[in-house]
């Protein structure tokens, strides 16, 4: 029976069988340490000839646990017969056991078949495991549904640029940029409350630390609401499930980047400004008046947020109209009842209350510059009875990459797709 | 406060405000019976007089929770004001509160944003979102981490051919088979288990009930397992898992199809049998002598299946090597690592061993009439050290079909892409 490196505490001066990754070889000349890697953990394994291994081989080790003080975790294993189940050829293409931070973004991500073995990116998507499992949790526990829609759509929902076109047998469809509509849809259903974890695609060139053109979208929508205050208490909700979850699944992928995750119990604080008290805030902090809360004044914001209240976050709303898709429900003033959260510096979400009255909403389309005619699927939810309802949804690379402190966003995308990049 | 109609039974004698769709109208002169439809069920409301109403309205009622034998649930509400938050057009395109099994599957898909409310087609995707959770949760109990991988891909992963194209940018990318390569790659990177589930498309001319353009991937991979008995053992505790949810959580939704979900203790007694035991038992089900399992042979398999064990489904391994892709595991005679589970006559599951020694890989990609170069990022898994492994994919919409015994696949995704359909 195989021994997991986890296990290795309560099994001193017994005989296990690991099983993982060569991940480094020092040659003492008398001995050997070979450390091994497997998906618990790293141990030292200590050989009195030095094996025929090269790293990242795969093996498969008998040997007998013994304390060892000097040892990561204070055992070590006395290793014996080796099995060499997968030999490594030399010529690693990326540094598995060095500090990828030593590595361009460009090589790890060239390289991400096997950049992904280095210890520290591998925590980066075990913590964002966690992150869905913890939202997917928060939403069941208060009765949402979870549903899978299409991602191939006959137009645009968000005015029909920046869509990337897909032949369809004889025909053209369009990755979608969200699934708005559907969730729409089914919340109007009678299920009331959906959530939603897929991808989503928005064709834009830009090409920045922000931006991927391939992101995962958790999505939350939810009827017979009365504010967009709602969506935000349910968010913090969510939030501080995740916080919590992450602290208690994942401390040591925290400590590989030196990261730490607000306190859950915080989130009731995170501070909800309208954007005219945004702008005004981030000019005082930046010392210039300013009319867009633009990237660096959506970290000012974040930085006065931790000054206030301890947690590195803000919820913005009353958007301007004309920022704001075309099914967002108006407020007063050419605003709206739409929201963003600001984590860390970073627009992690957008959400708001949508217009539920079918004419109201043709009004709005036209506005917009949209033909209804070409709405009509979208339209007919509102013509047959809807709810007043809206949501939100989180960037689930965005969110990891914050809370990971990571540098870019394409950090945090196992397979990322930008401007130019398409494989591997 | 809002109450649900599944809180009624114990708020007899109180006030209470509904909210909801106005399902049925029954108007009998001096009163009027209102069926009002939320998101946990239906109740009755008792008019003096006729309110002014269209089906599928949403509205807010507040009324005295009363007994009454004969209402639906035991309790019905004597409504007193009524506030229309959203009044519906008169001409429903679709009959929402009649049995859809009345309605052709074109009716029920063309006009999916309503027909989605008929309370048992609300059944299939609350049953849906079970499978979805259980399915995680089994998953996440044995050390499976949740991944997130691209739907973009350079270059097919099952010989190219069956693909859709995208346009993105300067060049063309295809939507993804499965993500085949990106889990065999995490299994690599030391996770050992991850799961995934997202959308996966085939670009195949079938127009059948079981064939759809884009469907939903429960995707399992796991490393350091020795044959693909185990992937089977992996799958029977998952099925169990799902079988025993969709009973706890889903009874109501059962009933609306009048379906039954298979005593998870009976899972491990699902037989397991090679392609060539398969071919004779199909042989002497149907007095024919075949040498393919067709679709009539996978029902034949489990109705022989049922009457041996009492469980309607059958695991079929070795299959031959021309029907599985390079990537399996050959075995003797021909035959390959590769198994199928076929669940109430269906194939719901494709899995097996995956050959992870570089060099025969290469090999095998040769004799498919595959480039190796084309291969080079996915083949880097295997040239820096890969644990043997293998893994599963459950497709989410058959699996969703035969639980509840639907005609048609397409019944089971929300809006589903066909040869014809891409809307709405």
């Amino acid at each position: 029976m195989r021994t997991l490196v986890s296990e290795l505490p309560g099994k001193v001066g017994e005989t296990v069988i690991l099983c993982g990754w060569v991940h480094r070889i020092r040659d003492l000349g008398k001995v050997s340490f070979v450390v091994l890697r497997d998906r618990s953990g790293s141990a030292q394994l200590v050989f009195e000839a030095k094996p025929e291994l090269t790293l990242e081989s795969v093996v498969r080790v008998e040997g007998i646990a013994a304390s060892n003080e000097k040892a990561p975790g204070g055992v070590e294993v006395r290793a014996g017969r080796i099995e060499v189940l997968s030999l490594a050829a030399p010529d690693l293409p990326f540094p598995v056991n060095q500090d990828p931070g030593k590595t361009s973004l460009e090589s790890v991500l060239d390289n991400r078949m096997i950049s992904v073995r280095s210890p520290p990116i591998l925590s980066i998507f075990r913590v964002q495991s966690t992150v869905l499992r913890c939202f997917a949790d928060a939403l069941r526990a208060e009765g949402f549904t979870e549903i899978k829609t299409s991602k191939l759509i006959g137009t645009g929902t968000e005015g029909g640029t920046g869509l990337f076109a897909v032949d369809y047998f004889d025909t053209k469809v369009y990755l979608t940029q969200s699934p708005q509509l559907y969730k729409q849809a089914m919340v109007a259903s009678g299920m009331e409350r959906v959530f939603e974890v897929g991808p989503a695609y928005r064709a834009e060139k830009h090409d920045t630390p922000r931006h991927i053109n391939e992101f995962v979208s958790m999505d939350v929508e939810m009827a017979f609401i009365e504010s967009e205050q709602e969506l935000m208490d349910l968010e913090t909700r969510i939030l501080a499930a995740i916080f919590r979850g992450v602290r208690e699944s994942n401390p040591r992928d925290l400590d590989a980047w030196q990261a730490s995750v607000p306190d859950p119990d915080l989130c009731p604080r995170i501070p909800r400004v309208s954007h005219d008290e945004a702008r005004e805030i981030v000019s005082k902090e930046t010392g210039r008046k300013v009319y867009e809360i633009t990237p660096e004044g959506e970290r000012a914001l974040c930085d006065w947020a931790f000054r206030e209240t301890g947690i590195e976050a803000a919820f913005v709303y009353a958007y301007p109209r004309k920022s704001r898709p075309f099914y967002t429900m108006p407020a007063e003033g050419n605003r709206t009842h739409a929201f963003d959260l600001l984590f860390r510096g970073l627009e992690v979400t957008s959400g708001g209350m949508r217009i539920h009255v079918y004419e109201a909403l043709v009004e709005n389309a036209k506005a917009f510059g949209l033909e209804p005619s070409g709405l009509s699927d979208y339209l007919s939810i509102f013509r047959f009875g809807c709810p007043p309802h809206g949501g939100f949804a989180i960037g689930l690379e965005r969110l990891t990459q914050k809370l990971l402190g990571l540098a870019s966003v394409k950090e945090a995308s196992l397979f990322p797709r930008d401007r130019k990049r398409t494989r591997p």
